[in-house]
């Protein structure tokens, strides 16, 4: 009886142990597979033999695992290059001492490239391997999928502390902006998604050239018609010649990129500066956002765990491979919310970058369409039952601690 | 009949709209006052004559009040200075006019401060007119009581991101360190917190002065033991000159003060000049952790909101005046947590910062010793059962805002 490989790869995530819980669980439900194997710290250390045996893991446990933020298998950012030969024998080599018949592999865009190399290359070299992707990303940047697991929890955390800071911000009367900085390097999903509270005045994205008179006319305007301004910007936001706002301006002392919060720090200077707020609060949600287990949306947590369970199931069919799993774009955005699973190739999730769609926003800053509106609610709805432990959700030590 | 007049100063808390819920659930209760009115915008609004009728506050709005973050009336840096005759007689004029014969005031040092020269003027003066103090804050740093509200909830979010922060970090193989920076200017008791989760490698207080080579062979020597360093550093840690760690070193071009997580960065930044890790994480909690609804802390919310019950009682013995409502410090840290209440004279909660205990403190960045963490655990336990709308947790609209 064969067996099967499970790994995670890239950025942690809120549930990227969940679809990791759903492939021990299917095999429990349905051992497809003798042994589920779990790779340490992804790739590199599968090609250093370095597995966990997590077939027969408690259902407790795997209750636990579902509600653990962050990679219970450690991660990586090793990439398995394509035409990387050496790699790929060692990886068969690793497999096939432990009688290791699949590889799900958990990750992102670079993630499924390396599922559709992986599976490509076996099928050129007559090698009995087969390779299937389960999607995650907080950046939810992949192009055929409907939303990444993974986004829906960082967006809902990220709702949750625009909302706190914007009712902290509204206590004072004195006059000043503030300014959230999210995550979000080249697609603004993020940012965009704290304007579901409707706490958002300005709304600054990777995906509109910046325009800092422009900006500031809309500071400026916000400021005269209410006396305040709370705005989220992307960390990735940048001029039309490419040159981030977080190096410019009165971070331009070359220290600006090692600074925290630097966009929302330039922005909240640059509003000083011209003289339209005499101060502005700073607040950069950084790390905090992207893997926290106090704030799991429940669509996420169970779209995730699917997936996973989903992955494991496609998997007993013979052939199935170089494909990944995911949810389908939704086709009409005022249906109630109901997730279509599919299994689609490797190569449509691998190398493309889906930004945040254009016709979502608004002009001038002002935050983002009805639709948008439309296609976050859903995603951040419901929260899961946590399992608490002294205060503190419960979650279980790390296989790579182990 | 008499009304009665509540209103809130000083930094916002997860639980001060708590302790304001108290107060008007009490008057329901037991209706002592006529009318209970809320002050917006604290003792700023009041001298305006900004009130709002708070008496008929439907049971619905009250539950979903005491897990609404922030202050709901609004909040003020105004300070009541002692002497100022021309704003107590303002007050009381504004008292007057509106049939007003107690004002609580929820707040921090300075509040408390006001309540003890308000009560003395008004005996002074012949006025009849009483003042009674609720206290919250996140530092922690009232002088007679146990802990103070909005502390535990704090922490307990503090708690919540260290473990989730960990988790991520733990998650990767390559050398680097992790800094998380938290609130607190004079007391430690903020970052001392994250120490409950058992995720901290090195703790940097305000309470001890900082001294550079110490530290760095600390970190020296958990990188060597593990490959891991993780740091938590209060925002207010300094050298033994009293520069603050975020004014020096690689921050000295002025520019620090202004830097988000300037303390954090610091300290990444000194331990990457020295060689000993690459590089380093930065996170900042900045105004995520103190007034947020995502894990208040089930002791903290109920004592804020039995505090508000406690003063509104307390009010109605004739002659109480100048007095606050608190917890009394724990006599014995082993035995099961039960918080006793008590009231005492404004004047010993004013004025005085109670700082982190050094008895408690471990050497050498170490964190804190075994009293200190059976100190903070009973503060984070417990969960409200929080009312969600739309995937959020529900909160009221600011009647400052109304």
């Amino acid at each position: 009886m064969a067996n099967c490989l499970v790994a995670q790869s890239g950025g942690p995530t809120a549930v990227i142990n969940a679809s990791l819980a759903g492939v021990i669980r299917a095999n429990q439900l349905n051992p497809v597979y003798d042994r589920v194997f779990g790779g340490i710290h992804g790739i590199e250390g599968v090609l250093e033999d370095k597995l966990f045996d997590l077939t027969d893991l408690p259902a407790r446990e795997i209750d636990i695992l579902k509600q653990t933020p962050s990679s219970a298998l450690g991660t990586c950012r090793y990439k398995l290059k394509r035409g990387n030969d050496t790699d790929y024998k060692r990886l068969v080599e690793v497999m096939d001492a432990h009688s290791i018949e699949v590889m799900f592999y958990i990750g992102g865009n670079d993630s499924m490239d390396t599922v559709d190399a992986l599976s490509e290359w076996a099928a050129a070299n007559g090698v009995a391997k087969r390779f299937i992707g389960i999607p995650k990303t907080v950046d939810n940047d992949l192009v055929p999928v409907d939303h990444c697991p993974g986004f829906p929890s960082a967006a809902k955390l990220a709702c949750q502390i625009t909302h706190a800071t914007r009712l902290d911000y509204d206590a004072y009367t004195r006059p000043e902006v503030f300014v959230l900085e999210t995550m979000g390097r080249d697609a603004g999903w993020l940012a965009a998604s704290c304007c579901a509270t409707g706490d958002v005045d300005l709304l600054v994205l990777p995906e509109v050239d910046f325009d800092k008179d422009a900006f500031l006319a809309q500071v400026q305007a916000k400021m005269d018609a209410t006396g305040e301004c709370y705005i989220v910007v992307s960390e990735g936001a940048h001029y039309a010649d490419g040159t981030y706002i977080s190096a410019g301006e009165s971070a331009n002392d070359g220290f600006a990129h090692a600074v925290l919060g630097g966009a929302a720090l330039t922005l909240k200077q640059m509003i000083v500066d011209a003289g339209i707020a005499p101060r502005g609060v700073v607040q950069d949600l950084s790390r905090a956002a992207r893997s926290s287990n106090f704030a799991q949306s429940l669509v996420d947590v169970t779209e995730a765990y699917e997936l996973g369970l989903s992955a494991h199931m496609h998997s007993a069919r013979p052939g199935f491979t170089g494909q990944v799993v995911g949810i389908a774009p939704r086709t009409d955005l005022s249906a109630p919310y109901n997730p279509v699973f599919f299994a689609g190739p490797a190569s449509q999730f691998a190398n493309f970058v889906r930004t945040f769609p254009e016709e979502w926003i608004l002009p001038d800053y002002q935050g983002i369409t009805d639709e948008a509106l439309a296609y976050f609610r859903p995603l951040i709805a419901g929260e899961p039952k946590i399992i608490y432990e002294n205060g503190m959700p419960a979650t279980i030590m790390p296989f790579n601690k182990r």
